[in-house]
């Protein structure tokens, strides 16, 4: 092997894959990338066998051939290289990184020994622009649960339809669901479960840019292809749960208010909650138009702010956890948020009062 | 106690002080924050016993009195606050903070139980810009002993002389040295150790700006006076080691190289150094031009970096702690710096081409 990159090329396709690689102890070469220089440039690998990143990286290649070498020391050398040439060539089953000041001899580990990344046979295919999937992710993935005994919720749903991608998470105590705008209508409906270590590296490689994203797989293995990058993920078997069925209706009492402020409320309040406690307690009164949020706590004292807000039907009342309710209003993109309540045990819907894109689900604390 | 001020006032005084007062067993009192409302305003108050802070926040004073309250819950609720008055009043032993759409009660400690911030008698006096304080020190407090055998050297020696502030720091396997303008000269020598905790909390309250920073004290006691704030801290007691005898005076190779080249070129290196081991070689070659750092580990592989630099006098060798050169590269203020070397035995001084206010010695590693 023996092939010449920019170092701007090469840093960029070395920071995007080597994320994955990581510390194995049974399995050593999941630490390092694979590197293939073949016709067109250098291509680079990694895995963690749950997850394979492909990364393509122009260059001129003299001589085609492969190795790994450890991903981390590898990204971290060439990024703190000056902006020229990079030349890159086995020599004694060592990868030589040559620039016109540097050179370094990397320990390899044969190429015939990386796992191999499956090429997945598609059976649909869905466009989506990079920023809106990445936009998307980040509003619903905080609520994924970490729970291996429920592998079902432990990743993220996606569910394509005509032109809508719908991406739902759920720890069981509140779930997020955010719709977003395929660039063209899917043939036909599909839906997977993707872990949330997939997302989270979905949402560290996509940028903020309009570039298209081809999502593509089969019931095994999900792909997303972005330019000169390919991840390739196994999905989580097993029936997401009917989740329509929980998110509220109809409600007795609706709450419209500005979400930034009531953010700052409930984070004052928050500092007043028992320890080892995130209850907080949010009365809705209609003729005053101002919601009341207490907490209280022996050691620190107690707290008691209104917060000026449109109430719609009864007044009422519930028990939250108000890092539930911060994490939903958080993610709502909107000036202003609206809040359906039924009754204190039943769970309340939050969402952006401009558009239906958002809806968050929260259950109450019984008391 | 009944006074009121604004958010903005309130929640800057509260974060000036708030972070010296710590959890604290055997004295919970010390985690609080004393407030003082007497003619004029307000008065807060927090210290871990070696550090004093006090810090005066404008107020319409209705009513004098005193009260201590957990100090990192009310300034985190005040920060949440909208900017509007706020309303501060003892109530039932509590601290009761109201605005217009909030209220709550905060247990509190009786005032007289908190400890006394000494009152000090000044025998000397000078005058800093803030910023060239905060600049100087932080070029210098990264090299503080972490070392409890030996006190003396667990600060940053202050020495004022005429119109110049002196600031050292060592932990015997370097020293910074680090000189800094006073605005009008001292009326006599004086110098004193400050222990690296109060440096700290030095730098995080200082600004950017060039408001005065008044610095007074005795052999005991040291005061640092900024606008409304006033800090007073314990000064450590001892001889600081007469570190002029280690600066080296003469050179065999001197090193003239630019400083972020030469920052990129050992932290490649550094990537290659044995585990455990910090140790990077350096060769000065007069006729190449050039250093050579050279670094190599059995695991990973091994790096060879050529670094243009102009080499006056003889060719010449040296090892040393990457981190430590790192760190005293890192502070260089100017484009390009000098590398004094004589031996591979003895210091390496490093120092910005432009000005000789920071001198870095260096101890080489001995193989």
């Amino acid at each position: 092997m023996k092939i010449t990159c920019t170092q701007e090329n090469l840093s960029y396709g070395l920071q995007v894959v080597s994320h994955v690689a990581s510390k194995n102890v049974s399995l050593p070469i999941l630490s390092n990338v694979l590197l293939k220089a073949e016709k067109g440039g250098l291509v680079l690998i990694t895995t963690n066998l749950e997850i394979g990143l492909v990364c393509k990286v122009r260059g001129k290649v003299e001589q085609e051939g492969a190795i790994t070498v450890q991903a981390k020391t590898l990204s971290d050398y060439v990024s703190l290289l000056p902006k020229e040439n990079i030349e890159l060539e086995i020599k004694d089953q060592a990868l030589s990184v040559r620039s016109s000041k540097s050179k370094t001899n990397m320990k390899g580990m044969e190429a015939t020994e990386f796992p191999l990344i499956p090429e997945v046979e598609s059976k649909s295919k869905h466009f989506i622009k990079a920023k809106d999937l990445k936009e998307a992710l980040t509003a619903v993935v905080f609520a994924v649960a970490f729970d291996e005994t429920r592998p079902e919720i432990s990743g993220v749903y996606f569910n394509f339809d005509k032109d809508i991608l719908t991406l739902v998470s759920t720890d069981s105590y509140r779930l997020a669901e955010k719709k977003a705008s395929l660039t063209k209508p899917s043939e036909k409906k599909s839906s997977v479960i993707v872990p949330i270590r997939t997302t989270q590296e979905l949402i560290r490689i996509l940028g903020e840019e309009n570039d298209e994203v081809v999502v593509s797989g089969n019931e095994n293995q999900i792909v997303f292809s972005l330019g000169d990058i390919k991840l390739t993920s196994r999905v989580i078997e097993g029936q997401y749960p009917d989740y329509q069925q929980i998110i509220p209706t109809e409600h007795k009492t609706r709450i419209l208010v500005n979400t930034n402020e009531f953010i700052n409320t409930i984070k004052r309040a928050s500092l007043f909650c028992k320890p080892g406690s995130n209850d907080i307690e949010l009365k809705f009164n209609q003729a005053a138009g101002e919601i009341e949020v207490t907490a209280a706590n022996l050691q620190v004292g107690e707290s008691e702010a209104r917060q000026e807000a449109k109430i719609e039907g009864v007044d009422n009342d519930i028990v939250l956890n108000y890092r539930f309710l911060l994490d939903g209003l958080q993610n709502i993109n909107d000036e202003n948020c609206s809040l359906d309540i039924n009754t204190n045990s039943n769970p309340g819907l939050l969402k952006p009062i401009k558009g239906e894109d958002y809806r968050y689900i929260i259950m109450p604390i019984k008391q």
